[in-house]
């Protein structure tokens, strides 16, 4: 298993790469709770997202000649945007296997960074067998999004400079998709501060780790129905092992919570969060009645919204001022 | 006129009860303007907006009679919450004066720092006359937004930590409205160094400003019709004489320009800064060509966003789902 030696190690490994994101309080907050509350910003991560930090700790654990085959992954969400940069940054060929139906905006994005789009239809199945032919083909080494104690280890470097930063905490907040950034998280805090409590926070409508958790049996997720895109996949039997053993509750949050929760950031604390990003946050305020008093880091994955339509509100606005000038002169 | 040390003084004297706001870069800023640029972020100021510096400065600077008989100010803006928050923080009773047709989530707001509302009509008129009579029957000093020099003293406390936080720099651009935050600017900054070259940046659709420095007459601003609300505002004879000694340059920007700089900061950074806020970066858009090699400041002066449009797209999201699973269940 993966254990903070491995997360110290990842971090010596990968510190010039990544952004050393900043530690966010609110009086509001702080207030609210009668607790010191700290939200760890992996929204300022690069890619905007506390994955870059684990792709980074991967890629530079390959060795040369498997640097030079390249890398592989099947994303369309931050993962992709990460492996892109990470690659491209290290000199890494990256080939990113992308659903037709991906968004263009992401798969721009992707290509931006200077990654290899290869499509493929739109089943899991469809994305895995491309995957598996690529690898087969070409050699690539695949960077799987959680399942990898490299990609673990680099997670738990985001609670590591939590922890450095503000000292010891009482309770650590995150959520709960395929369970990569709270295993990371889980091991950094437990061994940086063995009294800690980690809470794993999931949105009841994807609750497979909840499930798996408390029945002590690996489900996997069932037509996942939630905003928080990020925290629709489902616990490996690897993230499943580390969260049993490093988490000592997870609790499920409603959608209404997560955007409750997300707007009291983005309102009043003038950040920019997603909604998976904000699941950490809403298990905070569910928990309210137990933290009186306590010292408490909050995990915000990663920022990455779609705010076309909230701009274009905007550009209309000041289309429909320019045809009523132009009509007036 | 206000003077560096005047702004110093202030800093000491509003210091605990303001939020040592941070500086946030961007690596893909730094590169796309090959030069190190600096947002000095008011939008994580207390209220959302730098505004409550200078009020605190100005109620701190009363006399104990003063403080008795309490204070009151015209606004609906970002000032009403400053005021209304400084004043109860202080202890000191505040009277907002508010048009009827005030949004009624800023009267909620303002309300909630404990300020007493007083309603009033619509034109500037009908407040001016209200706020005098209130002034009069009741000795209540008036918290001016912008044209009295503890205010812009106050104001000038946000350059004064970002220098004292990044070093010297060789530009500093700053939003201009009332021209308060750049009077106060201007003067730290050429204050401390007296190479940089302050730019004020103004809304085309409200350019009284740059037409007043450029004539050399102060203009009043007829019917401003820009996004940054909180630029609406016209010069005064205080802020002019400033300005014209201080500032090197004022340049205006498009209303597309400033939408685009705010999606700029949200998308980019995570920030979510108001169109006034993003004025400042607009004009480093602009100015672009010269600011090669540069260390530039950027003032972002607020983050007071409306997002209740935004969200209401996530909670119909979640209605319609619940109704959706209801009907097949």
């Amino acid at each position: 298993m993966v254990s903070l030696t491995d997360v110290q190690k990842a971090y010596t490994r990968i510190k010039h790469l990544v952004n050393h994101t900043p530690v966010m309080t609110s009086r509001t907050l702080n207030q609210l709770f009668d607790a010191q509350v700290f939200l760890k910003c992996e929204n300022f991560q690069r890619v905007g997202a506390f994955k870059f930090r684990g792709t980074c700790n991967k890629l530079l654990s390959l060795t040369e000649e498997e640097k030079q085959r390249g890398v592989i992954t099947h994303s369309s969400g931050n993962h992709a945007q990460a492996v892109a940069l990470a690659s491209s940054l290290l000199g890494i060929k990256a080939v990113i296997v992308m659903p037709e139906n991906a968004p263009q905006v992401k798969v721009d994005a992707t290509k931006e960074y200077g990654a290899e789009i290869i499509r493929c239809g739109n089943s899991v199945e469809d994305r895995e067998h491309t995957c598996t032919q690529l690898q087969q083909n070409h050699g690539y080494t695949l960077v799987h999004p959680y399942d990898d104690d490299s990609i673990i280890a680099g997670a738990g470097t985001a609670a590591l400079e939590l922890i450095h930063d503000v000292g010891p905490l009482d309770y650590v907040f995150c959520p709960v998709g395929g369970g990569g950034f709270v295993s990371g998280t889980s091991i950094a805090s437990k061994g940086l501060c063995p009294k800690a409590t980690v809470i794993a926070v999931e949105p009841r409508e994807a609750d497979d780790a909840y499930r798996s958790f408390n029945d002590n049996t690996l489900y996997q997720s069932t037509y996942p129905n939630t905003i928080a895109d990020g925290l629709r996949t489902s616990l490996s039997q690897r993230t499943f092992s580390i969260i049993k053993s490093q988490v000592d509750k997870i609790i499920t949050v409603s959608e209404q919570d997560i955007i409750r929760a997300m707007e009291f950031v983005w309102a009043r604390m003038k950040l920019v969060v997603e909604p998976s990003g904000a699941v950490g946050l809403a298990g905070v305020f569910q928990m309210k009645s137990q933290l009186k008093n306590k010292r408490v880091g909050v995990m915000i994955s990663g920022g990455n919204v779609d705010l076309q339509t909230f701009f274009q509100t905007y550009y209309q606005q000041i289309q429909k001022k320019k045809k009523r000038d132009k009509e007036l002169h």
